[in-house]
């Protein structure tokens, strides 16, 4: 049993509201796998420069993180530099410097072909797939995340690992976009037929709704006292997620409720602070602390 | 035990993605007792035209809605044309006449004023005090809906109503107005400084957050098919909120809880259909039936 995770592992220059910081730790699989470990052992694919060092690997390591596939190359790391303004709710992307990046081709060590649970995220749907086919055990869960850059730019491969996917997991415009529909049921049939039974539709600080074929959830976003940066927000989500759902015995909709719920009060604490220090700094008292108020805030007594 | 509402009765010319209406029933006092009045009697204090006559009277008959506050005026009832876009958050007003409603001045029924439980519509904050001061009981619940035309226009007269406020019902842009806070927490603690120690965030599509001293609770709205009309779901929201208040017994978080989620599911049957045609149809099966599968679609087992 275990959780791979393929995506970026990258450097981000970020302004918000809050304040700035340059050349901090970044990338989907960055964000994900530190939110994933927390719950089960989890395998990286993504690959990174020389400008990735010591400092970096330190905050992977004492975690049951396996970088094997984490491949060093003569050059330097993904780096993207971003813009929040006063409402957090959209970045604007300043530059994008793909570096080592542009000639990735993911290639999974021996031991990650088995992995029982794989979450592709918001790459290239060309390597998303490239990934899909090196597996040698259908896993019992993929995930997928990607952005309107793909839906509009390489929607034909999109929709070829599309087919292959159980959970897709999208931002709610970028959902309207990929089908055409507004309304999220509508959404949601669609992206049945494309492949994915089962739809996480992330609504930023309204938080999220989990369409399955056994029923809906809506789950709000934790009440925070502060949003710093909410960079990292979908991929910390999604790691919370993957990492219930890899650890978890069942498969049913009680199961994908609570890796919800998981999954909203990871991301919560992702946005509490620049980059991936709300992860690094992450208890497990705060954890369950944060988790029973959750449940707290969303419980009332069956009628 | 009664519930008193003072507000508008009014005819609406609407346009929305779904089609156009005019010169059908609207108005927040309409919308308010046509969705309390599921739950508990109801007497209304607003005023009308000459317009105003059988066809918009029978809407009302046959429930517990007590006209006796209902005064008809010589002239026209208020009217407001209003357009929605694409994405049905926001209406653009085309037109509005006040007509009737320009000299309404609330005189209050003398059974009216011991209610125990009293709406204020969204009006000159000036009558909603006016209101206030002629009740011979102070009611167990006084609750205050307003909008940024009184914030920005009228904000001293509406600070001192506030101060006589249980419970402020808001949208979530109004709220920041009102409070000069953007986060939520922080509105709701300036809000308690103003009066209200118990506020409701309106966030459209999104659901409603209740924020009280025993806790706080977040709602989504319910997963529709389609949305036609969203005129009224704010009203209609406080009609089913103040009228599941008025039922119950307690005053304590959890029933605050379950009149949010009556109040969520009744501006569901409003949005579905133009005007008040929603409330109207509405039956009781129906409206049981949605509740459980609102509860439905916001349970999770306690971890």
């Amino acid at each position: 049993m275990s959780l791979l995770v393929v995506g970026s592992v990258a450097f981000d220059d970020l302004e918000t509201p809050a304040g700035k910081r340059v050349n901090i730790l970044g990338g989907s699989a960055s964000y994900f796998s530190l939110a994933a470990s927390r719950l089960h052992p989890v395998q990286v694919v993504a690959v990174v420069g020389e400008d990735f060092g010591p400092d970096q690997y330190r905050v992977f390591q004492d975690r049951p993180i396996d970088l094997s596939g984490l491949i060093r190359k003569p050059g330097r790391s993904f780096h993207w530099k971003g813009q929040y303004g006063q409402d957090l709710n959209e970045a604007t992307t300043l530059e994008t410097h793909l570096n080592v990046f542009a000639d990735f081709h993911p290639e999974l060590p021996e031991p990650y072909r088995a992995a029982s649970c794989l979450f592709l995220g918001n790459i290239d749907p060309v390597l998303q797939l490239d990934v899909v086919r090196q597996m040698s055990v259908r896993p019992r869960w993929i995930a997928l995340d990607t952005m309107n850059f793909w839906i509009n730019g390489a929607r034909e491969a999109l929709l070829e690992v599309l087919r292959e996917v159980d959970i897709l997991l999208i931002n709610e415009a970028e959902g309207r976009t990929l089908t055409g529909e507004r309304n999220l049921l509508d959404v949601y049939r669609q992206v049945k037929t494309l492949g994915p039974r089962i739809l996480v539709v992330k609504r930023g600080e309204y938080g999220v709704a989990l369409f399955t074929p056994q029923g809906h959830f809506l789950a709000p976003a934790f009440l925070l006292e502060q949003v710093v940066d909410p960079t990292g927000a979908g991929d910390t989500f999604a790691g919370g997620f993957m990492g219930f759902l890899a650890s978890a015995p069942d498969t049913d909709l009680e199961t994908l409720k609570r890796a919800t719920l998981m999954g909203t009060v990871m991301a919560s604490f992702t946005v509490e602070q620049f980059g991936t220090s709300g992860m690094q700094a992450l208890t497990d008292n705060a954890l369950h602390g944060r988790l029973d108020a959750m449940h707290d805030l969303i419980h009332v007594a069956a009628r």
